[in-house]
């Protein structure tokens, strides 16, 4: 099977500054075609570095791509040190320049001078068209090899990924050798836990299992070349294990939420505090969201619990906004004030101030309601605040999944 | 200086399935301490990967860290590869395996039999306790070199860094040696455009500079040695393009435009539609937000744009609901329902379906108030649904804070 090596050049990434989104995403379509990613290497964008990582890289893997260093700024001399490495001369390509101005003339901005440099393409390259952005992507074949550059903005990198590079590396490698995996996504159980359940429980040799601890819960894949046998081992395990899975493959916890209110032809609202808007925000990112969520408000004030949610004053002042009590109220408010048939509540500490030794940092309160139901419930979650704010709205569309589904977790 | 090396290890990330945010935090990290990172290498769980990026990366760094596989499940071999690189046996360690007893105990759960591995640690190394989790850090010196092994769960990982790891590089390699840099936020202007009007600006010799586009806009990065050369030449830049720079170094939009209404006594309140809470969930991820910001209302179906934000349902079937008038009366309402000072209204289509040749897919509408200023203005962004809502919901933060700066977008 042919293997890919992934190069990301930027001192950015290396300084910290930006998240290499990139390898993730390419790692993954290159999976799918069959090019599994043997390793990957983040250099800076440095000469010597660049001409370094294209070695090791070159030397064996069959798919070699990089991101980053395309732009027309100083800084990037990756066009220069590829063109080096493989003995091209660079040339100055009039359709990419062409391409160029016209995105400026779209914009009705006469192209900066500086921005010819990116019609540079070294000899023997195609120069792939950039729809999104003035850096084009480079590709380069020698025998069995191929070579990709591409823009570090991962929208660009991204479109001339979809655009041109897939089809090129499907037509040489073809498309029939793919990796084909399985993933269940599991809730309300540890990794030591799930592994006393699963001890028994032992993969064909043509079927690798991975553990991918996930903030809050545990996905386990299975990964092999027969697409059959991976498919029956995840369905074995799947029995052993059914309590506690949610979901498998891609599915998010709004996707599965999504689609068990409309086969239920229930809707959904929201009414947060220490979240923010998140919970919404993740109920909303599937495309459809609208058929099963009406709305919701952010009560982060408590007199808008009051105003709006109705939640009692006397409710607040007694057992505080950080309260179970609380949660109900909102929960029954939001769900009267638009009329849904379910509807989520949470009200907790975020951090990092607010925390009492009664209700520390971390103490999140949720409503649930589903139809004449409703229910209230207190976690602890640790972490920073990002991190109690994101586990608080997954571990409520969990809940309600789990609800949903019929299995109390 | 001394220099750095990060090998991730798993599976999981060359499959595309996990996104890498320990790379970045510890490479900010690192560069803070003086010991910025040099390379780094991701490698499969699979011993001859292991064995050879520790080569790769012993031989020309000082400090070498690895984070991932160290788990109790049995695809976890980079502990037994550790031990045989550095020619260590591994050794059962009483310390560790009661403090993994005390974790479970603590959750009233015997400790399951598979995590007695957990306590087995390489001869000669140091284990790192690990308070958020059974995978203890591991520690190891030879001569000027350090090298370090964490467990993959990022917010394991960074808490044995926070309570251990730190302290150590400080006693080993001190802290005064740091890399120093400035960064500088601009917004409403390409990369390009940017060039041009610095065309004639050059940063001295010891101080370079990177050109970091995001999604949507640019941030310039002034970095070396010379703190006073650093910043001195950030504030030449600055006074070039001022009109476009909105914030520096760590400063993000929530954190700006809370710190400018903070100091003029303004509160903020949002109705949004197509970015579903993601405006009200940014306006909150900074502590304190709760002196700034009231609250919102998430207004997705229409119904609650007219029942919550007193939207005219005239105005809707006239113009639309993605339309400046609409944006405008959700703007209005808002700030009418929250008693707030300021407020900030989307609506607009986020895709993939829903777009029309008047209104494509991509098209936003904004409201915006300030005390008894009211206007709306309409954005296309290009992208996919995820990308099109983020860069709806930073342009209104980042629009805001252009008016409160004073400086008109």
């Amino acid at each position: 099977m042919p293997k890919s090596a992934i190069i990301t050049i930027g001192n950015e990434i290396l300084l910290g500054r930006t998240l290499n989104t990139n390898l993730a995403w390419l790692a993954s379509e290159l999976a799918l075609l069959g090019l599994p990613v043997e390793f990957s290497l983040t250099v800076k964008d440095e000469a010597e570095a660049i001409r370094q990582a294209l070695k090791q890289a070159w030397d064996c893997c069959e798919v070699v791509i990089t991101t980053g260093g395309l732009g027309p700024t100083e800084d990037d001399i990756t066009k220069r040190e590829i063109a080096s490495f493989f003995g091209a001369e660079l040339r100055f390509d009039e359709e990419v320049w062409e391409h160029v101005q016209k995105l400026f003339a779209a914009r009705n901005i006469a192209t900066p001078r500086i921005n010819r440099c990116q019609a540079l393409v070294p000899d023997g390259f195609r120069a792939l068209p950039n729809e999104r952005g003035t850096a084009p992507g480079l590709f380069f074949e020698q025998g069995d090899k191929s070579f990709f550059a591409f823009a570090g903005v991962p929208l660009e990198m991204r479109h001339v990924f979809d655009a041109q590079a897939r089809a090129l590396l499907i037509g040489k490698y073809g498309s029939g050798e793919a990796i084909h995996q399985v993933t269940l996504h599991s809730f309300g159980i540890s990794e030591s836990a799930l592994a006393e359940i699963l001890a028994g429980f032992a993969p064909p040799h043509e079927v690798n299992m991975a553990w991918l601890p996930q903030t809050g819960r545990v996905d386990l894949r299975f990964y092999g070349m027969d697409r059959q046998r991976v498919s029956e081992t995840a369905d074995t395990c799947l029995e052993l294990i059914r309590p506690y899975v949610w979901g498998r493959n891609e599915d998010t916890p709004a996707e599965v939420i999504k689609n068990l209110l409309r086969d239920n032809k229930l809707t959904l609202s929201a009414a947060e505090s220490c979240t923010g808007g998140l919970l919404q925000k993740m109920v909303t990112d599937p495309p459809g969201a609208s058929d099963i969520f009406v709305g919701g408000v952010v009560s982060y004030a408590n007199t808008l619990k009051q105003s709006l949610l109705k939640v009692n004053p006397d409710t607040i002042s007694k057992y505080g906004a950080v309260s179970e009590e609380c949660a109900l109220e909102m929960a029954a408010g939001i769900k009267n004030l638009t009329e849904s048939q379910t509807a989520i509540s949470i009200t907790g500490v975020a951090g990092p101030d607010g925390g009492t030794p009664q209700k520390p940092v971390g103490t999140v309160c949720f409503g649930f309601s589903i139809l004449n139901r409703l229910w209230s419930l207190t976690q602890t979650f640790s972490g920073d605040r990002e991190s109690i704010r994101h586990k608080a709205a997954e571990f409520a569309l969990l809940h309600l999944i789990k609800h949903l589904q019929g299995t109390k977790i």
